[in-house]
């Protein structure tokens, strides 16, 4: 519920009502509003306790939030989140370029990646060290030694870094190279690592399950979000339907949307949404259209030979086309793409 | 298969190979290339005649089209077509926008609406006189008093009309009022419809179905075509799965794929794709970023008092909005949206 | 709206309140529980009257039905339906096993073939002599010389006939050949046809749609009886998903929900549900099991050669052990199959 | 591959070839058939060397495995594979039912339910210490206490006991307490969990994602293989379609596809699949029809007041009238189900 306090309350009434609302049994999260201040307050026992929070002296105002996610939901906080990122503002005024390749295979590979993507514009460096892969036969990532390759190609350019932490026992280590924890379609319910996720203060992408519906990937948030970890991405990367041609279904209605219900930034992934590299261009100019707050696209400098999704990877070459338009499509609809390094 | 001819061959001889093929099972279609002329022929038999129409004198080169939909393909005609419909190209530079009550009610809500439109930038009106309801007990349309209320505000405001027709027995009475015959998304495996409209020289507009594969969607492109009927404008309305935020999940990524697949031009339909208001207008921009070649807007004068589909209804001046932010997009994609009336 | 008669009341006072609701908007449909009447009055206008029928004198309560479809739901029929089709009955203790190949082909295939499954203890022959087919360049059917096929086999072998109706214009030729007229997957929600299948007296084999929700299907039902055509037998056959490996997924779970909502008899079409010969049987077993009134499977004397769907079509023998089985399975559930011819 | 060696072959040259094809790069599982040794070869670094081990002396014959899972195809075992868990033989002649309640709440509830199911003719007792809950303001289990109620309610009834592991970090736990470890639907590609329960001699119970194909079902099997652990049951439990009546669409054609592709046994969980009490019944019936070898059935004594998923459940009561008429199905198919305690 949203619990809205009388205006100039002194801090420390504001505090001692926040102590009330814990003994109660709530999680309670604080934002001001102007002078005064609306407090968050999540029921952890399930037990609805609204009289008792109104009958507390100070309180002004009393409401429900009846989406079943409350602290991402947009009743709870009105306002966009702009997630900070070392500098890197994902939710504001600038579309934000996450780009790389998919499975880190050697130094050399991504020092160039990253050097083209930097030089086009994108601030974020993707690369995979742990990969999740549908056989166990596949390559399954160099881990630890691509962290490093990833980390020195990031700080070389300029770039922060995101990586996809598949276990709870990788979060130690991932904490030492990674600037965002990217969570996988496959884990979006694997609450566990939700949990472990959400008691530290890294920013996370979280993406959307092949099968999760907009409210159940919200809900996934929401476990971020009630361990502490306010500091999340959505990124919509298609579900799964009866369509073939493309890998999956990208559902960019995803994007207004979520908009609506929530106030977190909200990115897309073309690359892994349709599969293809020839659709990856203009799947990424409709996203941002739709009013996406960045992309996440893969690029190799070698897709024929790449270990790992090749097919739908983009050269260099086409990536630099590909910031080129999303800076035209940006300014048409009031948002900008900053400069490449 | 694609039959090329040498260069230069004169009328008559290229006339009779035409004959011989239709002599040995096949349906032909003739189109010119520079200064020779290419052949597409479609065994209406089934049998594989290859090398007989191998040995006919005049022909160069006899290629198979690999793709189950023969005429609609990018192997039969490489470059885009452009559908003239009274003047108004579909297909060409120009992002095309077809506007419209959902159901025509009166002839005030029509002129109103059709107005409003036509002054915004539309080229095409919209309306359905015939309605294909779930329930019987819904409003099920005007009829030819509909169709009467439509022709008369397209003439007044210099407009062509797009309108559904729902069976074969509405076929002489549609071509006398519309320019563009709608086939909706639950008849796009209407066969005798197909086949109907595929004997008519008039303009189609063929909504992919809730569960077509874009290889079945084409397959019905290909039923108007092989009737002779090639004017077929292709239409993405939205798939069926298992989000319910949205009435159907808008799948944009069709638009690439179509161009990439076949040479008819393809627009969308975001009102019916995501069903609620608020949604139409950046899908719509995502869907000209994603390279449509139009757009099919449901708008209302009255949308709280429509008789069907009012909450996905544009309010006009809401139209207005999304005709200049159409604009904008259009320019930034290297196409453009004409001006309004 | 259900409206409950006195006990008791004349039939001239139950003929004039029915008159009395028809005036008001209603169509009418009555039946008799015990010894009093209870109306089914189904709003065609839309409008809610509830006062003024509640205050016709006779007239003791009025319930809302509050399915959107009225006449095919439970709330106005709490009994099963019972289908007479010909002295065969579906929708009672018997499993009634309908089969025969997806297409005519020509007069020897089909005696053959109805011999086949009328011995085995088919009731119903099916065979398709106007075919749906995804391309115009395949097998389209034999017209009405494959009716004159069918109909000669199911009078030689003491069989009812179930054959598809593609279009309005074949409504009149059917009628002269076919017991059962099926409404096919694609058709389902072609209101046209649905219309005039619902004004005459045949019995009709409505399919559920690939992407039908099982409410869209019943309205589909509720289309055919609100013209007068209550004898309807609803066919689940597979909707369409992510999965591969069958041609469509079958939703055997249809079964007991449409039990549940509706009055109707409902069969299984585990042939075109999986698309697979050797899934076939186990299917058939697990619909039965689940509480199917039918089956409608198809059956080939030589499948390796049939111009459709050989896939998915029996052998004669092996139709003959699924009928073996079948009737093991609906002993097992307190039904029974008939003897063979 | 497969790697068929000669016949009466000496057990130290076996193990001497079995060496070299490790040396090779492969990882080598040996089957013995009649009097000859098959060992199945999965190169784990991707290259083909088949030229290499045709070349080694006592091989007869070497096959390519097609399918992308190897050690869980029927190629690679054509025998079906029985999991003896605790004497309970899963895959064999019996039919064998799991039942008990979704979440454990106390000591009462899951005594009173497990003496129920055992005398029913339950073998496995069911139960979630863990839950994974779409909200994290759900009950989220009872943990290790769970576990305690469980083992001890299991072996007062002669039961085995099946619970659900969700993380790594609960493996040592769940292994002091549990006879078969379930990966639930939402961690079925969760590759880090099933490469660790890959490694630990107990039987697993994989349950099908909501999104997943049964290709990329099998290769989560497969992970599970790979490690050294064959004692995997496979369980359908519904995938996510368009249909709303059930909460997902129980995919019962999966049993006949499983059955033909893999050695694996195949159980139905008809709770979850269909997620309403008065569908379990005759969706239970049909599992067994299509040939499953056993049931998950959800059962709580008092469902109005259940943490979790009460809905779904059935009462002790229905669950004898279910054992009843599983116990006359299975007979029909050929099977049978055991006394209860």
């Amino acid at each position: 519920m949203l619990v809205v306090l009388e205006t100039g309350l002194p801090q420390e009434r504001t505090q001692a009502i926040q102590a009330r609302l814990r003994t109660l049994g709530f999680a309670v999260h604080a934002r001001r509003e102007g002078d005064r201040v609306v407090l968050g307050a999540v029921s952890v026992s399930g037990e609805n306790r609204i009289e008792e929070v109104r009958a507390i002296p100070g309180v002004v105002e009393v409401k429900q939030i009846r989406e079943p996610f409350k602290l991402a939901s947009r009743s709870f906080k009105p306002d966009d989140s702009v997630i900070d990122v070392g500098g890197v503002l994902v939710g504001g005024p600038e579309v934000i370029l996450m780009a790389g390749p998919c499975a880190v295979e050697d130094d050399h590979q991504v020092h160039e990646t990253a050097r083209a993507v930097a030089s086009a514009g994108a601030k974020v460096l993707r690369g995979g060290a742990f990969k999740p892969r549908t056989s166990p036969y596949s390559f399954q990532g160099l881990g630890e030694e691509g962290l490093r390759i990833l980390r020195r190609a990031a700080d070389e350019f300029g770039m922060v870094l995101v990586s996809e932490i598949m276990d709870v026992s990788q979060l130690d280590l991932m904490l030492r190279y990674v600037d965002i924890l990217q969570i996988g379609a496959r884990n979006v319910q694997n609450f566990s690592l939700l949990r472990a996720v959400g008691q530290v203060d890294r920013a996370v992408l979280l993406k959307r399950g092949m099968a999760s519906t907009i409210d159940e990937w919200l809900m996934s948030a929401e476990y971020l979000m009630a361990g502490g970890n306010h500091k999340v991405i959505l990124c919509e990367r298609g579900i799964r339907t009866f369509e073939k041609y493309t890998r999956n279904t990208l559902d960019l209605s995803a994007v207004p949307v979520v908009r609506q219900l929530s106030h977190l930034p909200i990115i897309v992934d073309p690359s892994h949404g349709v599969g293809v590299r020839s659709m990856v261009l203009p799947m990424a100019r409709a996203a941002v259209a739709a009013g996406a707050d960045g992309l996440l696209i893969e690029v190799h400098c070698d897709p024929e030979h790449a270990l790992c999704d090749g097919q739908q990877s983009l050269l260099p070459e086409q990536f630099e086309v590909l910031a080129q338009q999303i800076r035209i499509i940006a300014g048409s609809v009031g948002r900008r793409l900053g400069p490449g390094s």
